[in-house]
């Protein structure tokens, strides 16, 4: 299946020159949205996780889906104010001004071995954060999982050695 | 499995007087995340569902599992402003100034039959408001599914004959 089919590029959106990528379509269509979780889980199946970190909101689709599939828990990354208990929270860069996550201090026990998924690999900023905020926690990043990298924008290198995999590329 | 077990009550958030019910505990145990799942799932069992709505963002923890183990697609109600196409929005009120949900017009096909899920059910504004989304584009609502229902503060009657199902009550 050609995952890119189910992606629409949509112009502009949400500012001028940024082609947005609606994963939507994707997710409506029932097999291509079952298929590409197979293929995401496919990515991870040799890897021992304990715990799985989405990042919200669109991280949100599939991280829940890979934590079920692989028997371990799921751990939400959310923007600031939205956990209730003690957090631990990174700050990182935008293009203009700053943006924050923050998880649960006691979701990373040290030692757990942490698959990290999200949509899109951008620039990379909010991935950096999220690795350094398991990091920080004593966990250990075994993969960051995407459904989309937007290759051009060389978010990789922001990741260092942490292993990527992306469904499909740009 | 009793998951009140699992669902952490934080008082005074995220205003004074309000008992925060947090579900992040039940997410991040391995077993837990996976039979309230599965709970989830008995509650619709019987019936023929062709598309699953979650309600942004905690509402995105388990529509896609309950999509996914159906084999139907999944449609994201969001916040107004994030979905880049044509959208449907209904604006809802809430105790103090009113709130908006959006989703693509083209998610819902006319006859489809519905299941939306959310995490909590409050006043029922919110699961009203979606209600009436998929229902002026011309979709069925089969259950409004829920984790937790605070049956003291009466959402149920907001529903009226639209049928309802929470794994836990307080």
């Amino acid at each position: 299946m050609n995952f890119k089919d189910y992606i629409r590029e949509v112009p502009d959106f949400p500012t001028p020159g940024i082609s947005f990528k609606d994963i939507t379509p994707l997710l409506e269509d029932a097999e291509a949205f079952r298929k590409a979780g197979e293929a995401l889980m496919d990515f991870v199946k040799d890897l021992r996780v304990d715990k799985v970190v989405g990042i919200e909101s669109r991280g949100f689709f599939y991280a829940p889906i890979l934590a079920e599939k692989l028997g371990v828990g799921f751990v939400p990354a959310r923007k600031p104010g939205k956990l209730p208990r003690k957090t631990q929270r990174q700050t990182y860069d935008l293009e203009y001004g700053s943006d924050a996550l923050e998880i649960h201090a006691e979701s990373i026990t040290p030692g757990d071995r942490v698959l990290i998924h999200d949509d899109v690999l951008a620039t990379g900023g909010t991935a950096r954060a999220i690795c350094d905020l398991v990091t920080s926690l004593g966990g250990e990043v075994v993969q960051c999982n995407f459904l989309i990298e937007l290759e051009f924008l060389g978010g990789r290198q922001k990741l260092g050695d942490v292993p990527l995999r992306a469904l499909v590329s740009y």
